[in-house]
């Protein structure tokens, strides 16, 4: 047993666990790709200013963050949009639009671990930058769509929940509570999780003796499941009113969004449903999630509008929509499923090799074998074929290519077939070649 | 411009950038595979105490450490050995040898940058552990030349310096010095950077009115270029006596070594060369570094034997031998000599849409084409013909796909190759196969 053990909330990962997190990034590239979407990277350590400009001075309270030597107030990041932000806002309007990007990286937050959460998570970042038009989410949602389809994972396994940030203003608003929009949207955010009792004191403390009533309007607006009962919902409140232009653009935004899924096929994938609000109050417009159906309260994937951020960081006006899915959930649910491929290390071809002369052209071979691309193993130790060939075997090799003093002298080398047994002899001059075949 | 920048050291990756780290990965990953190493993976951050177990407690000053709010004293870590010793250690005995892993990740280091040099660097490690002898060595430097080899660079380009800290042991102690080897390892590593006199006063200093006659022995012992060399330097400083075992069982290593080079057709990728020593005290046997023919102070890559490292972690007794290869300095290497490629993203094909009604059509099958592993993009906002030709064009696709009322009409999508300008028109039920066809 080592002395050393790894941090809480820090995960190893030995050959087989990093065979699926290989898996895990090649689907999300492949995929994030056929969208035309370019990869970047940023630096993981930021200074704590930038990650206090975009969440406010709490966010400290969960960062891994310190003093450099230089003095620097510096802090691992959380999440890659600020950073993303920096880089986007530093370029300002050199990049040419829309910018798709995405980022698969590692994100450092200090809390409290339980079933899904870590201190250390891997996170895929898609983000496109510069449309402030739903073709911008349209084009974001339907990639995550493919993303977890890449997993195998179809409309009975999980959906997109679709709500709007901007809606719950506009209706809060309507009610006179244009101020205090941020203080209870943190309660809607929390609702599922609440008895009625609590958010109706909570609502009080906001609201006064309207309290109960908004408690009603609420409960009545989280029923909301098209756009025609969005609608009565706002005639509700208003007193029959006509809408305003602020919610007509937005009921339009909806419309020309929820056609395009229809479009593409993915209307089964999507539900408008207000009750994801998003905790962060910097989102804009349009948020959403991708949800387990197995367990309704595990998000796979969140993301929305952030129309300000860019320019908070100092760049140009510039809209931008996101989501971040991290690898943590997303691996649970595919092994819970028993869809996580089980992955098995193989090799090309394992040398069984006689004894020391012959190992050294059997040397010569492998260097040769390897410069032209297949992967070539043998025993670093001279022993008996019998264990020679059990190594082979667990190898997981294709062929073993046996190097045995008969065989040398006539210039050939014995090639097994691991799969049926067979064995042909190949002279040394055509090894490349007969390999090749073989493997093909 | 943003009002926040990257701190000093801390590199970003806009997707130009990204795409070249991509191809140093694509590279390191497909030659580690041929040789049959897998990858691993351990976190980037560690308790400090696991990095003062291996380096002692001055390598606190040049780290990214700092105590978490749990009150625990952390580290990023500077290098990934102290990771790879403690996870394996951890599994004891339980691991088939010999262990051939490989892993590519960042690492900190808080020090004084120049050029090459950064705050967080990426390192390709290689090691094997569970071999004792010279053929672990044989293996993993072959696996080095051919790392280098797989960017295009030669002979003629980089070579590696071989030498041994134990040769070195021997060496002092056949002088009486067997306890100032450390010391005067120390002088040895930066004696080329130091002239004679401070070497001489620094050498005096351990060894008294003998400094000069060891400076000496040294210059001699650092023009060592082969065996029959290497036995007459030993002869000179022990008086002509015979050598003892433990010489003679290194010298029967260097040997078996250098055949094996011989055997691979490598030998003229190796030098003896013992000015190599490693600055760290850990290592135990071999040492080398990979160097860049151009600039001779340029090391590439470098490592060595280090088989006490699992022991004092915890773990069995365990040889082991390893190397790294940092992503600065190669990147550096291929730039200067014009040979990193240009990497121009491209997609598979390209949307232009005539108007809204033609759009519902082109996002159906833009959903379908990149289920279908396409990589397809089409603009977020309706634009001229014209405009829109001109991103199919920036966008790299090979192929634009015209989606007009009058091919809508007649069911069909106009194909346009961008690369000789003929245009097709083909039945959209069609698509997916003329698109194999034409990309094919």
């Amino acid at each position: 047993m080592s002395n050393f053990k790894s941090l809480p909330g820090f995960r190893e990962f030995y050959p087989e666990a990093f065979a699926e997190r290989r898996f895990l990034f090649q689907v999300w590239r492949q995929v994030a790709r056929r969208f035309g979407f370019q990869e970047f990277d940023g630096p993981v350590l930021e200074s704590l200013e930038l990650f206090k400009a975009k969440s406010g001075d709490e966010i400290e309270s969960q960062l891994f963050c310190f003093e450099d030597k230089g003095g620097r107030e510096i802090s691992l990041r959380p999440e890659l949009t600020p950073t993303l932000a920096r880089m986007v806002a530093a370029k300002g309007n050199a990049l040419k639009r829309p910018i798709k990007w995405f980022s698969i990286g590692d994100n450092f937050r200090y809390e409290r671990m339980q079933k899904g959460r870590l201190r250390c998570f891997t996170q895929l970042n898609a983000d496109i930058l510069g449309e402030a038009g739903p073709a911008a989410e349209l084009e974001l949602i339907s990639l995550l769509i493919q993303l977890i389809q890449g997993f195998g994972l179809g409309k009975e396994d999980f959906f997109i929940r679709l709500s709007d940030r901007n809606l719950w203003m506009l209706y809060l608003e309507a009610q006179g509570f244009e101020s205090e929009t941020s203080k209870i949207l943190e309660i809607v955010d929390k609702w599922e999780r609440m008895p009625d009792e609590v958010a109706c004191e909570k609502l009080s403390a906001i609201a006064g003796d309207r309290g109960e009533a908004l408690q009603a309007s609420i409960g009545g607006f989280l029923k909301v499941s098209n756009l025609a009962e969005l609608s009565n919902a706002f005639k509700t409140v208003s007193g029959g009113a006509d809408m305003g232009e602020a919610l007509q653009a937005r009921i339009d935004d909806w419309s020309t969004l929820l056609d395009g899924f229809d479009a593409m096929g993915l209307s089964g994938f999507v539900e408008m449903d207000l009750s994801i609000v998003r905790g962060l109050a910097y989102y804009t417009g349009f948020v959403f999630e991708a949800f387990d159906r197995a367990k309704s309260n595990r998000a796979i994937a969140g993301g929305g509008r952030y129309n300000n951020l860019i320019k908070k960081m100092g760049g140009p006006d510039m809209p931008a929509v996101g989501f971040g899915m991290g690898d943590v959930v997303l691996a649970d649910v595919l092994k819970e499923r028993g869809i996580m491929p089980k992955f098995v290390d193989t090799i090309d071809a394992y040398m069984v090799i006689g004894g020391e002369a012959e190992r050294a052209v059997a040397l010569a071979d492998a260097n040769a074998l390897r410069q032209s691309g297949f992967s070539v193993d043998y025993p670093l130790k001279t022993s008996g074929f019998g264990k020679q060939f059990k190594m082979a075997s667990a190898s997981g090799a294709r062929v073993a290519l046996i190097y045995g003093s008969e065989e040398l002298e006539k210039g050939v080398v014995k090639l097994r077939d691991m799969t049926d047994r067979s064995e042909e002899e190949v002279p040394r001059e055509r090894l490349i070649l007969a390999l090749r075949d073989r493997l093909r």
